[in-house]
């Protein structure tokens, strides 16, 4: 019999763990599977073989479910590029565990890395499974991503909770809430979630899917201000102008990651100052930063229990004998929502990047449509009672941390 | 029989809503009181005569339920320095409504307006009584203040979210958390609350109580960068040098509101970008803005409770004759925590302020201590279920909105 590994890798979100406790939960109930190990820090741990015992971890049951409610990756993460010459190592540290199942949770980044697994893995007898994970949604081949959700639900719901805060004095006021998205705005497109019970912001929305024009943006806004008084503005952290120089650019510092992706930042505090100065009125800008991928105190339980479920499966399809495949989420009707969980070649996935599509980006380009909100509202229904102790919740920390 | 009237000022809480449902609930079952109006953004408001009857809105009783979970300032609210000349006006407005009972609720300078008024409410005939609220935690006379016990819980809860995201890679990185605060450090040293429950950050705190060193502070946290890697640190927007200078000062631009009290942010970034250059290690810096003092789908019911309760007892002491006076929690005890709602006298309260006594903070003035723990403690317990539709809080909105 076979022994599994499972890691995390790229930046967190509030499910990634949830879709671990599907792996988990998916392995001690297989009879194909030995012992469920787990890679502490991806595959740049696995390379160092930090390796521990997930059996022994889990076997108390009741670490599940507060592994669902702990946000972050319990096992760790990485933000590592794996080298083609690295691939056998992989295998050979594979080989001493007697692994014969190998499940990794991640985003674009990490499918990079289970794709070139799997160019060997029918040579090294191992089954490779991608299973998504980002709250950015933008991975290629599926519905939407484990982690999305949850994601999208904090943003409304502080969207509404700021949109209270900013608009109670009587004067002209803007309010700018720099959301995370470098290159696709779903997440920023979630904003728009907030008006769904009789909360009127986000007044304006802008994806970096369009080009941003300054100049356009200030009429925008004057026009809004006019109406209304104060106001509220979503942007993604990746809003361009038209040569598709980041907003960001002109105040923030701006370097590449292991990936060579731009870190940005600063998007909103630039056009807070640039609105101070070319509108004369009270500007404020809101980083949701980390908080928005990490707040498990605010689940979507829709989210949670797919994200379960999809771990779960990815168990099922690999000792059903499938491999070099990604786990995916397929649309099966709006009313009622549903969903199938579906495996999908892993080849292609990772370098492509599934944007915003037009039919969800109004015509102006300064919000988003229907079409968005009907794609987006099931994915945020549902709370989770998260145990709390203290007047605090209760999470799951691996003891190396 | 006298009508009353009630407004909100300064900057919202999640539980200033609390409040005012107290002061409507108080008035509607109380026979000495007419109708309770409402002035809409506070006392600028009420000059301008922007007064609604909540009579009327409050009917329907359900209206009360939402007011108690809906963040910010449900009547609007002001930054407005009443001046001694507009007393009268004041008073006019009242005796235009038939008013015989005034409830502001508000901060520090909030009171200041109290205080002016109370100094003329016997000539008119008129009830004059202030009811705390602040995130700040910084009123005199009062044990604690509503608002500041939600505040606590969101911040700590935050803490331990963000610290699971933070710690997740192997490197060393230093995450900064900013925390409001202007002059006491109430909410930063509420931080240390989120190692209640096993998690061990924040790492380092530091409170605008004590002289803020930038070597001293670089020296700590090296030495905690040795021991653990991956570190969380906890710091009031408002640090300063020995010389009193603002560590937010070198980056951010400082100006003044109508109080004349400075308005900051960015020692975050300071000393992110400092920690970058001497450490040479990842560094990140979050400030928590708005969302720590409106996030109203993490309410501590005991803060709730004792919020709704302050405001009925202000109606209580207001038809009982009382007048010129601040309600109050008075400390009854740790084990049960217990607390007294009492009438303080308005003067001498509005100019006082009440800072993070030596005893709560360490002796090095990088960390807080287990009295401050026994403190805030209490103030963080228990939730409110909100009321959800579309996986989103339902809000009482004004409809002038």
């Amino acid at each position: 019999m076979k022994n599994a590994i499972v890691g995390q890798s790229g930046g967190p979100t509030a499910a990634i763990n949830a879709t671990l406790a599907g792996v988990i939960v998916g392995a001690l109930n297989s009879k194909e599977i030995g012992t469920l190990y787990g890679a502490v820090h991806g595959i740049d741990g696995l390379l160092k073989e930090e390796i521990i015992n997930l059996n022994e971890i889990f076997e108390d049951r009741d670490n599940i479910e507060l592994l669902k409610v702990t946000p972050s990756s319990y096992l760790g993460s990485c933000r590592y590029k794996l080298k083609e010459e690295q691939v056998d190592d992989v295998f050979r540290v594979f080989e001493k565990y007697n692994i014969g199942y190998f499940f990794y949770i991640g985003g674009n980044d990490s499918m990079d890395t289970v794709s070139k697994l799997s160019a060997k893995a029918e040579e090294y007898g191992v089954k490779v499974i991608g299973v998504p994970k980002t709250i950015d949604n933008d991975l290629y081949a599926t519905d939407h991503c484990p982690g999305f959700g949850s994601a999208a639900k904090y943003i409304a719901t502080s969207v509404m909770e700021v949109t209270r805060d900013c608009t109670c004095y009587d004067l002209d006021s803007v309010t700018i809430i720099e959301i995370m998205g470098r290159n696709a705005g779903w997440l920023t497109a979630a904003s728009a979630l907030a008006r769904c019970n009789g909360n009127t912001t986000p007044d304006l929305i802008y994806l970096p899917e369009k080009p941003f024009s300054v100049e356009k943006f200030i009429e925008d806004v004057k026009g809004k201000i006019a109406e209304k008084h104060s106001i509220v503005v979503a942007i993604s952290e990746g809003i361009r102008d038209e040569e598709g120089n980041y907003i960001a650019e002109q105040t923030a510092s701006f370097k590449n990651d292991s990936f060579g992706h731009g870190q940005l930042g600063g998007a909103g505090k630039t056009l807070e100052s640039i609105v101070k100065n070319t509108l004369k009125c009270k500007a404020r800008s809101i980083e949701v930063n980390l908080l928005q991928r990490c707040a498990a105190h605010l689940l979507s339980k829709t989210d949670i229990d797919l994200s379960v479920e999809i771990g779960n499966e990815a168990v099922k399809c690999a000792t059903a004998g499938k491999s070099c495949i990604m786990m995916a989420y397929k649309h099966m009707g709006y009313e009622p929502f549903a969903t199938e969980i579906v495996p999908v070649d892993i080849n292609g996935i990772a370098n492509a990047e599934n944007k915003v599509p037009d039919e969800y980006i109004n015509a102006e380009g300064n919000d988003i449509t229907d079409e968005f909100i009907r794609y987006a509202l099931p994915l945020i229904q549902g709370e989770i009672i998260v145990p709390m102790k203290n007047g605090l919740p209760v999470q799951l920390i691996r003891k190396e941390d």
